[in-house]
This record gives C-alpha cells, sequence and structure tokens, in this order.
C-alpha cells in the first residue's frame, strides 16, 4: 500500500462573520446554521439572544460544546454565568433551561457545537419534541427563502 | 513542546466471547452490553433474537454500525436481510423496524456500534420512550445482580 | 420551528458478505474496506489473516474497535487472545503489534471500525508511515481495477 | 426496561475567561488547554497569536473546528483570512500552514476543536512530530507547575 493519498480534501473551509444571515428563530433569539452533517448528527449553529430570553428545557443526545462571544447566560439548572471567552461542555445525556438574564445590557452570542438531538421536555419530562440538524437546516434555508435571500452556504455534508 | 506522552493508554481493552452474560431483554430476544461511553452518547451491545422477534419502530439520532454473525433479520423498511457476514450503517435520523423471521432455523447474533438514543415511536410517529446507553447499562446490571451474578465487566467510560 | 424533517435518510445501508472482493493486501493478509468517511476520518475494513501473519507496530490517534468473527489473534503487548465472538476496545493513542499465531488451523476474520490514521512506527518509535481510511480506500479501488473487477460499492461519504 | 436513567450527567460543565492561565507555547504564541478526552483523541485548545506567527505546515487525522473571536490570520494555501465572528471547518485528512499577518494591529484569538492528532510535516511531507491532546496536556500542566501556579482545571476524561 505504497500509493499516496490523493489530494480529495481542502485546507479548510471559510464562513465568515457575514457569509450567513441572521433569522429569527423565536422571540429575541436569532439564528444562523454553519454545519449540518446530517448522517453524523452533527450540527453547528450560532445564536444571538435578548435580554429575558428563556429555552425550553432540553436533554441532549449527543455532546454539545458552546463557545461564548458576547453578552451573559446560564443553565437554570447551574449557578455558573456564560460570559465572553467562556467554553461550556455538555455531555450527552445532560438536560438543562437556556436563560438569559432581563438585566443583560446588550445581546449575547453564543456558538454551539451540538451531536445528535435535543429532546424538549414537557413539565412532566416527556419528550414533547425532537429538534435536530436536518430540522434546524430545513428551517433556516426556508426562512431565508421567505425572506427573499438567497440559498446561504451552509457547509452540509 | 518536546515532552514525549505518558503511556497512560493500553494498548487495547479485551472483551472475550465468555465474559459477559446474556440477559434477557425481551420475550425472543437476548442482551449483552460490552461498553458504554455515556458522556460520548456511544455503546456498543449484542443481540441473540429468536425468530418471529419484532423491535418497536424507532429512530437513531446518531449513527449506528451493525455487525451480523449469525442468523438472518432485516429492517421492514427495506427489502435487505443482513446475514452472517452483512455489515450495516444506519445513518444519524434513520428510522426502521427490526424483524427477525419466524423462518429462521437458528438463532440471529449481531453487534450493534451506536451513538445518540433510540427514540421508540408509536403508530402516528410520537416518541413513545428513549432507550440509551445509560438506560440499558442501568438494566444489564441490575438483570445480572437480579440473577445473583457478580457485576460484569463492561466497559464504561 | 414546526415542520417536520424531511425523509431525506434511507432505514439502512447494507452490504452483504459477498458485494465486496477480497483483495491482497501483504502476505497472508486480505482487505476488503466497507465504508470510508474521508472528512470524518471514519474507515471500516474486514481483515483475514492466514496463520503467521505480523502486521507493523503501530499507534492509533482515534478510537478503534474490533469484532472478532473466527479465528484468534493478539497484540504482542497484551496476553489476551481474540477470538470468534471477542470485542476489541483500543483507545486513541494507543500502540500494538497484531500477531496471528502460527499455530492457528484455520482462517482469522476482523472487523475494525477506526477513526483517525494508524501511524506506522519503526524501531525507535519513529512515524515510518501514515495509514488512513482513504490511502486504503484508494489502494482498494487500484487492486479491484487492477484484476478487472467492477468498482466495489464501498460505501464513501 | 423501563427504569429511568439515573441523574448521573451534570447539566454542563463551564470553564470561564479567567479559570485557565494562559502559558507561553511558542514564540508569538500563548495557549490554554480547555478539554482533553484522550480515549476518544478530543481536545480543546485556545490560542491567541502576536501578529507574525507561523506554524508549522501540518496535516489533521481527524476533523477540526475553529471559532475566532478577535484578530486575522489565515492558511497560507487558501485565501480567506479568519477574523471575529469567523467559523472554520477543516475536514480529517487537511493539510495548511497557519499564519498570522505581521499587518496585524493586534492579538488574534481562536478556539480549536480538534480530533486525533496534528502530523507535523517537513519540507519533503514527511511526518516530523506528532502533536495530541496527551502530549499538549502535559506539556501546559508542565508549564503550569512550573509557573508555580496551581493546577488548572482542565476537563479531562
Amino acid at each position: 500500500m505504497a500509493a499516496a493519498s490523493a489530494p480529495t480534501i481542502p485546507s479548510a473551509i471559510h464562513l465568515g462573520d457575514d457569509d450567513l444571515p441572521w433569522i429569527d428563530a423565536a422571540p429575541g433569539t436569532k439564528l444562523k446554521v454553519l454545519l449540518v452533517r446530517e448522517t453524523e448528527g452533527l450540527w453547528i449553529i450560532r445564536n444571538r439572544f435578548e435580554p429575558g430570553v428563556t429555552v425550553q428545557t432540553h436533554r441532549h443526545t449527543g455532546p454539545v460544546f458552546g463557545y461564548t462571544v458576547a453578552g451573559a447566560w446560564k443553565y437554570a439548572e447551574s449557578p455558573d454565568v456564560n460570559r465572553a471567552g467562556s467554553f461550556l461542555y455538555e455531555p450527552a445525556g445532560s438536560v438543562h433551561t437556556l436563560t438569559v438574564p432581563e438585566s443583560n445590557p446588550g445581546i449575547t452570542d453564543v456558538w454551539f457545537q451540538m451531536y445528535g438531538s435535543n429532546l424538549n421536555l414537557d413539565a412532566a419530562g416527556r419528550v414533547e419534541a425532537v429538534i435536530d440538524g436536518r430540522l434546524v437546516l430545513d428551517f433556516y434555508l426556508a426562512a431565508c427563502a421567505a425572506r427573499g435571500l438567497p440559498r446561504p452556504p451552509v457547509l452540509v455534508g
């Protein structure tokens, strides 16, 4: 097996800050979808949250990695506050409720690299909805189209 | 950064065919749990199915890899039959219903390497139960204990 | 985000025991390449080893999972012998030398699910060659073509 | 299998901006190591680069995800410039040479989530050194100790 690998792999694939539009995903919540590798269960998004936002309690079926750029947010289940420069590791199986303080002076900005699905839970802990990369990608592309925007260059593999 | 890595990693970790007991998991279905890495969402099991078994329709939130050792089984949604030597790739997001033909002359034996959760679906496609590595590990350890067996050496990380 | 996921994912993708040809990869060593997901660093192969085979000492940069179907083999660094029904977990960073006993009465048959690269090491521990999924896929496809076989249906993603 | 999962998983694990010290890793290059999951081959670091830094050409054996917080940097092999808000996907097998422009007015700050190893290549493309999570963790812990700092709370699993 002496043959060298063919150079089929690019050196890297870049998405700049302005390459993807922000879309309203929920009241006070904007969304960009950067990468969805559906068959792997991998999806990477970026959110901007206004003060006072809460996200429904959910359980992750795979690990999640959060990189916070600006603002302040926390999980109701923990005292830790994510601020600019915070790194967050969410193990598979973790359950939490994202909250953004009303007292925040500005926008909160976070990248989430997620594996698997978010299982949205009702008050009794039952699965009310399943959010995954495919669903979020479909939503994002449809919302861009509805705004008359060209298809955004989400990395889809 | 010239220092060499410390030799903290074993050369490999082995589980022989008889190192873990078979446990009845459902009618006609035996189970071994080989490895559960809960925070990664990774679980590896081995099943033995008698002829005629059906497993509830489920959706995977991560990819699954199936290695068939003996027998015959298929997904109701596909014509392909898994036999000794079959390899099966199940992408994240795949939905299927495992069936083992009544006409099989003997046992069907399969390893499944699974990432994420199995979302068991009712007839309307709603999530009825969430099966993951932690749940299956807890079941397996409890069943071994209930049979008076020593704690099996499942690889847990 | 109420839209349902589009049904773009197949229920599973099957490769039967005879769907891929065996190719001579080294003296006493036959190879099938089942799946290569190059950008993930994932590759799944199946090997058949005659008695007496040794594979160069190598280090894995990702985890590996071995499923043994027949025969007997071991790593020189460990007393454990893999036989039919053995499961082997090789953590990222593990280093080992695969050996197949001369005394084996028949063929040894193993599936390996591998992440990352194999770094082949010389006697001084220096990296002599890097083996990865792309390289092995290129070798396998070229060897099939050289034998006049049609392009095998390796799962490439 | 009706038993509920035990609540063994934390809701998340947080590292704030000031929880880990910056260490000099090379001229003009500071380093924090946030997470090392050695057996998975996963490591997450953060770098701060002064203007003019170049990192040796290397090949990745697994995928890498880059999140840029400040400054500007690029790979010599591509025209794209990573700035604040850039996301970079580096597939397994990618080869590149990180450069930070001399003309940058300030510090460049990037998180890298990496799977597998970095194979540092000499001018002829031979592997000169293998950099992985374990090696970088050992370096980081030793450097902290040498500076008289307490053991930093790197997430090690």
